[in-house]
């Protein structure tokens, strides 16, 4: 996602304290840079808060954004944030409409990198058809933060057809991945570990919000949960629908979309791609009936182009996640105990 | 505000980088602690996200709290993060409703500092009867943050008879201060300097929404403002109040309302009690014609009792705040360039 916004002239090259006092430097920077990129009716009203109608089922959510490094392929931290905020949207059913943009960033930032930052916000609402209306903006001394950190919160309007809920999980349902897995963490780690590969690997950072509508508004009812499985992977997302839902989830290896290079990189740095970070791909349970469209359907959308049917909700082992290995056996899947990689989103 | 809420078991004295994994220590964490603590219905769901419903203007704002240190005489970063979007949710005529919490956590913060942060955020919750209905945790490496930082966004209902806008601001109306100024940035200033005074000066951190929503309901249309003088202090509100209604503002210092210790530290400590931060005041611009009872008003209730009237809306000086000082000279006040006491929110 790119976009060309000409930086504007500031006093200043790099993120200085008085940036977040509140005083005529916090207002220039605004002013001069954030307010006019994202300018819209809401936000240039400039208030402590924004104000707009609201009716019926709404959806709130929030996420902070700490990843490091704050660029990385395929995307980076401004992206990120509102991605990964309309992606909850989206998990609970809902159209998302407005966010809030809440920085703490480091002294000692460069301009020039917040600068792109918010260019690539811009660009990221404009995909996702969403708004910020309002922020906040803080500023810690240089050892007291890691460049910039960013909230985001959301609110959606719940979609007249979605009937998202946990205890509509139920035996026989399919387990559905919407694209291939663990390319988010993988393009971190290869980063991080100056790894080179082949060609690039890159983050699968996108917004689910069109995907998800098209389909709930196709195939209603019968999609009966979404979770996009970020922090922990699929194996993480899988074992807290199993917790919850009090059914057994049964997997089958063979069929977990995974790109060849993604997988070899985890060969390489032995990890287990079921526990590698997304950004870009939703877990959805559907009823049994309708699981073939609904994959069909979803193969015909690039950014779902390797739908799939991995696994189904079973009796057998509630509470369990169970997988059949690529050369036969079985095994429990279980959550990770702490942290495979961390800041990965 | 105090809670007595003894600490669960925990298998860790202090946060570890598991503890943002997405894992089973992530999960561990919520579920003996933060969910227990904070539990209603949206939040028992443990959704991604929080659905209810809304109906009518709704007001929606976000603040990150990097305030240092993160305990502080009369307040808390998690008393302060609470109160902070339920005032500016307030400052919107709004009655606060809902608010997401999101962490971000250094390694190494000890446990029962965080227990302590969230019981904070209980009881403040409890006493501006908000709900905490969704959040997030992040937790980065040893000296990529400080402690930790806390972002609540809010979302409130406007109040019926709210009628508060920027552009209704007209010369005339009546500048109230609802109770005596600079007592948070001196408490904290007290604090980094090691400062001591005969006796301690603490934080008026508050809720202000009750005495805001009673005030909206016994004058209405009579408020046309209401702005909450946080970072940059009174002077940069009236500042911005200047400059976004293009009106003048010009200020009586003697009849600015504040403590006799705060105002003896700020000459020890240099600094203008102006441009010093509060958390537990606002300013309204009223209708002339109800100022006194408004005032009086306030002064009934133990959060304004020093309610104030200091000045006025004039068309002299457009986009400027004079002040008349207490020995009768006048002179500019000017917002601040840059910081005068940093992470001060």
């Amino acid at each position: 996602m790119q976009l060309s916004c000409p930086m504007p002239k500031l006093d200043f090259d790099t993120i200085t304290l008085g940036h977040g006092g509140g005083g005529t430097l916090t207002n220039k920077l605004l002013e001069s840079g954030v307010f006019n990129l994202l300018s819209n009716d809401l936000l240039d009203e400039h208030h402590d808060g924004a104000v707009f109608s609201l009716d019926g089922p709404t959806a709130f959510t929030t996420d902070s954004f700490v990843i490091s490094p704050i660029f990385f392929p395929g995307g980076d931290i401004g992206e990120l944030a509102i991605n990964g905020t309309v992606n909850d949207l989206a998990m609970c059913g809902a159209k998302p409409k407005y966010l809030s943009l809440s920085f703490i960033i480091e002294e000692g930032l460069l301009m020039k990198d917040f600068w792109k930052v918010l260019v690539s916000i811009k660009a990221a609402c404009e995909a996702a058809e969403v708004q910020v209306v309002t922020g906040d903006t803080k500023v810690v001394e240089r050892g007291k933060g890691d460049q910039i950190f960013i909230n985001t919160t959301g609110i959606g309007s719940i979609l007249p057809k979605a009937k998202i809920s946990m205890n509509r999980v139920k035996e026989g349902d399919v387990v559905i991945v919407s694209d291939v897995i663990a390319s988010h963490g993988i393009s971190i780690m290869s980063v991080r570990e100056g790894l080179e590969f082949e060609s690039d690997i890159l983050s699968d950072t996108r917004p689910l919000n069109h995907i998800v509508e098209e389909m709930i508004s196709k195939f209603g009812e019968s999609i009966h949960l979404l979770k996009d499985p970020t922090r922990g992977g699929i194996a993480a997302v899988l074992n807290e629908i199993a917790r919850d839902s009090q059914q057994g989830i049964y997997l089958d290896e063979k069929k977990i979309p995974i790109n060849e290079q993604v997988k070899g990189a985890c060969e390489i740095l032995g990890l287990d791609p079921l526990y590698v970070a997304n950004e870009g791909i939703y877990i959805a349970i559907v009823d049994a009936s309708d699981a073939e469209d609904i994959i069909n359907h979803l193969k015909s959308n690039p950014n779902s182009a390797n739908a799939s049917a991995i696994g189904k909700i079973v009796k057998d082992h509630p509470r369990q996640v169970i997988i059949r290995s690529g050369i036969g056996g079985k095994r429990v899947v279980n959550m990770l105990v702490g942290e495979q990689l961390p800041r990965i989103c």
